[in-house]
């Protein structure tokens, strides 16, 4: 998916919100449990039920992943049951050198071969460029790279400092912006902080950014907002728990939907105050 | 695989010798492409050829992944041929946040739940403490964090360097070695440059090393050998093509343990001359 088709589905929808897919058999509601996929049919429900809601899905590649062939399984229908109007992300935080990237890039946009065709992949930086540059060939094909994110961790090496007083993450910012463009990169930045957007924004004024941590991690939609918006929007807010575990029984899919549309109207009004819509 | 054991192996076998499984499709010996399983049954061929000459399989699995729930059932079959005497390291360069990473563990640590049961898996440093320790909890079990790599991005970040002179790897270093110990932590270095071992060793003096970069790359086994070895050997060093596509007829089982057999025996010299055999 285009920038510029991501831009319309945000205007369209009213919503920036991406809803997380990190589908867990311990928190689904339990009679899914008989069905044959249950991963898969937990992801379908919440999908039909919010994709006019939403603008994008992250399934986070971890939980299908730990059941190895079975899970990739699941990844691949759920990727098949992405509607096309959203962008999918795979939140897969891959990186390797140069050669390796490009099998990444493959095993999770070439659908063709992998039986995959996510429209975007998030991606380590600390192996430099060559690991993130095989990502950004394909029109369309997106690579969000972290730069600050929201877990108890990122404090150990993101803010580590220059004798400028830089920190790594601006680094970051800074070096990737460089080797592509506001066509195919955003970066992660955790929404924990509110006030972190504004360096950011200095850095990566124009750039996508995709926002975990609001919700059930503290983060405040408002706060991400005023710090982070831009003219085009500029943001992908992500929930997961809040929304997908909304409820675990058999209105789980009613329920996600009722919490989704929450968060949608609050974007709604972000994106007014703003001007967008 | 313990440390101890490990260290058992590396004299038993008189090598310090990782092979690494990157297998390309369009590398291997295209009378393999009617079989099953090719990327299986070279694997297969590979391991059965150089078992005794080596301590260690890498596959790398991006090579696996790109094929999607076909790969990944290579890759199940390919973990199920290694043998019980090498370390099983899954070159996967994974890292999330805590519940994600714990997620990654049981992929490739748990056998029971994702059908593979790696010793070891490579381990990407930016997201922090809960990105890396739940990869230590299972005695036997090896989280190989990037320190500093060998590829042309590498000195992107990892060269990064605060006010008193410290750059990003070392700081990783450091950090990282307090997180496990020496019986759960390796780190990667590069074998590229020789006397950057000096550095790592400075931080890391009895921390296995997982060295890729030897041959293909340009690295010299003498100088890693000279700056990065301890009197545990305290090294793993990864040849994947001069090895495994030292032929691409029906002799490439045959010419991948000749040069595995060199390497071997470059490896005893050095073993012998550091006074560990």
């Amino acid at each position: 998916m285009t920038r510029a088709e991501l831009i319309r589905q945000i205007k369209l929808k009213r919503s920036f919100l991406c809803i997380g897919l990190d589908t867990d058999l311990t928190k689904i509601p339990q009679h899914l449990l008989d069905d044959e996929d249950p991963i898969y049919s937990f992801n379908k429900a919440i999908i039909e039920a919010t994709e006019d809601l939403c603008v994008a899905y992250k399934p986070n590649i971890a939980f299908y992943e730990c059941y190895g062939v079975r899970g990739w399984q699941s990844l691949q229908k759920t990727w098949q049951a992405l509607p096309k109007d959203c962008l999918g992300i795979a939140d897969a935080k891959r990186g390797d050198i140069g050669n390796t990237s490009r099998m990444y890039a493959q095993a999770f946009f070439d659908e063709n071969v992998s039986g995959l065709g996510f429209d975007a992949l998030t991606i380590a930086p600390y192996m430099g460029h060559d690991s993130v540059t095989p990502f950004l060939t394909t029109e369309g094909k997106w690579a969000v790279v972290l730069a600050l994110t929201s877990n108890p961790g990122s404090m150990d090496f993101q803010n580590f400092k220059n004798a400028e007083g830089v920190q790594l993450f601006e680094y970051v910012l800074d070096k990737v912006s460089n080797w592509g463009s506001i066509e195919n990169t955003m970066f992660v930045v955790g929404a924990t902080r509110g006030d972190a957007f504004i360096k950011v924004r200095e850095h990566a004024p124009d750039h996508f950014l995709l926002v975990p941590g609001v919700g059930a991690q503290g983060g405040s939609l408002a706060d991400v907002c005023r710090y982070g918006m831009n003219r085009d929007c500029g943001l992908l807010v992500n929930s997961t728990r809040a929304v997908i575990y909304a409820s675990s029984g058999r209105d789980f899919a009613e329920k996600a939907r009722e919490e989704a549309l929450k968060l949608q109207q609050e974007m709604e009004a972000e994106l007014q105050k703003a001007g967008i819509i």
